[in-house]
């Protein structure tokens, strides 16, 4: 049996999907234009994709900036508010816990003159409102946080968050990461006073290379690329039009199907929590019971090493990553992990069960079969043991 | 009939190109990672296209950086290597007549600091090279220009302009737009000292939102965005794999076919030029007669408005685009014709016929019979008519 759980980094491209994007790379090749029939088809083609995604969100169609990715729509929220709004402040706040693409663009704002503090997070990774407001000065252009985290399933309170924010300093701009939640966790966004939120296309079983950042219109940014643009003025560079209809089918079919996908997912993660738990002593669940994303459950094992567990797991025909190392084929610190508190151990043999509207019940099952005996193997032989 | 003659800005994506994305989807939904067998099928594709890439310019496989399109391979040569050398010199040189992202990434960098010289063009778009020699100096950090104009398709003579470069100042990088080149004229990477290029899948019948910059390690060049990466240092955000498996398709296809398509390509060409010149009095050829890109003929019909000439030829089935108006929906000054000495009525009349492999004799045929037939519509209410 094949079970993919890797479904945080990258998901499996919906069938349908496949096809919109095969039909629109025949039809949409030309460049969104006003000058000839199939460049307006062209056009026609973004504008709906824009209406799709603006309706899952409850937004305006025409702030929905198409980019290549969440990684690029994190970039252009974060460097696009505070390159354009310098000369209010240089006071940039997000937490220790974002997606890399967050905090390695902070680590560059410092670099170039701005002052970053990371606003605390409690052992289940929530964020501290008291720290929040205590680091909120006028200085502060911008606050960037993910909704879900990508690690550990954490769902932020968003509503508090920006109560706070906007209660301390109106104009503060508040960037959203919805990469993780998007689809999967409700977002209205005409309940929240959100002004920024990025998402990506290869999250939700759309084709990777494709993001977009939900752009209101009462602040200041400036795009990160220079060039030419059909359509919008903050990202040069004539629009995917394949990947962006591909995307919107996407979006359009997980909003559809997000409350029943949402109550299976839970029942799938509940049952494999319960089950590892139950059968390997000593592993537990890192990150929140009650606030959690019901497609992320990463659990530590005490007595093996997660990069190991991984590995035998593949083997069993199971692919799930390790904790935060998002880093592919070079190993980051795990600094998610240390955000939140959690020891060396506990951290290193951290697995993350990352599910998605595919899975099922029998897979489930085979997954904390295999896990238990990929554990047994390697406990056998391992360092950690006592 | 219908016939797309729109190729410089973007090209039908190939059928084998559609199968290969396709098929990627299915089976490379993963992140490039050493972590599982799905991840390294998909750290495989990426090598893989980057082999066949590298194979077509005689260069290093690992030195192929991937991006979202010829739009962000410019903008990462130009402003990843400026600030990477901001220290050894603040000056860039371009020529006045390169892509909107080359020269609008020039723009930014002359607000944040750096000096911009453009190097003069003569009227048939050739790059002047006493003017280049005489403003590259020890602060000349790099010079940016393409190899194929995009409007009037001249071809650059690289040999001669990077020896006068490297014989003035051998730690000038030199980079190379081949957006407009690539697969359709020679470029031998092994024999120039050129040290970076861009490169575009939408204009090689690949799908949009893919690109790639060839980088030699021989200088510095830092990241414009910021965050994590499966591959490459220069590019954060995990690779975009069937996009790139099929950029690489239609790249061994295009370079394949690459004499072959030239030959047939000059032929439709010179047809396509010598029976409107002969039909239209008054309308030239813009740009050179030799040393011009078999794929791309401008011309100019003196009585009439290129916009207008290009809907109605839409209107008969015939997708052209005007001039240097690149920017779709919204019209720019044509900069192109301006340095190049055209005059306003000349500009205004231009038309770009940007053929593909693609095209056949009988297309063209019915292509010059459309353009007389617009252009004797349109002269006969023409403003411009005396």
């Amino acid at each position: 049996m094949k079970v993919y759980l890797d479904n945080c980094r990258s998901t499996a491209v919906d069938e349908e999907v496949i096809r919109a994007v095969a039909d629109s790379m025949k039809n949409h090749y030309a460049v969104p234009s006003g000058l000839s029939s199939i460049g307006m088809r062209c056009v026609d083609a973004v504008k709906k994709s824009q209406e799709k995604i603006a309706g899952t969100l409850n937004v305006e169609p025409e702030n929905i900036v198409f980019t290549s990715g969440g990684t690029e729509s994190n970039n252009l929220a974060l460097m696009g508010v505070a390159y354009a709004n310098k000369g209010r402040g240089r006071h940039v706040l997000t937490t220790p816990i974002e997606h890399p693409s967050i905090i390695n663009a902070c680590e560059e704002l410092k670099r170039n003159g701005f002052k970053v503090d990371y606003v605390r997070v409690n052992c289940e990774g929530f964020i501290d409102l008291e720290s929040l407001e205590g680091l909120l000065n006028s200085e502060t252009i911008l606050v960037a946080l993910g909704h879900v985290n990508h690690v550990i399933g954490t769902v932020q309170p968003l509503k508090e968050v920006c109560e706070v924010i906007k209660d301390k300093n109106e104009g503060t701009v508040i960037h959203v990461n919805a990469a993780a939640s998007y689809t999967k966790v409700p977002l209205d966004l005409s309940r929240l006073e959100i002004d920024m939120v990025s998402l990506s296309s290869r999250k939700i079983h759309g084709q990777s290379g494709v993001g977009a950042l939900n752009v209101e219109e009462n602040f200041r940014i400036k795009p990160v690329m220079h060039g030419v643009t059909s359509l919008s003025d903050l990202r040069p560079g004539h629009e995917n039009v394949p990947g962006i209809v591909g995307f919107a089918k996407a979006a359009e079919i997980g909003f559809r199907d997000m409350e029943e996908n949402m109550v299976r997912a839970r029942l799938l993660s509940e049952r494999l929590v319960k089950s590892i738990l139950e059968r390997i002593p000593n592993s537990r669940l890192i990150g929140p019971e009650k606030g959690r994303s019901p497609y992320i459950s990463c659990l530590s094992l005490l007595d093996v090493e997660g990069e190991a567990m991984a590995l035998q797991l593949d083997f069993l025909g199971v692919t799930v990553s390790t904790g935060s190392a998002c880093a592919a084929l070079r190993l980051k610190e795990d600094y998610v992990f240390q955000a939140i508190g959690l020891g060396y151990r506990e951290a290193h043999g951290s697995i993350r069960f990352c599910l998605s509207k595919y899975n099922t019940l029998e897979e489930i099952d085979y997954v904390v079969d295999s896990v238990v005996k990929a554990h047994s193997n390697l406990a056998r032989i391992s360092v950690f043991k006592g």
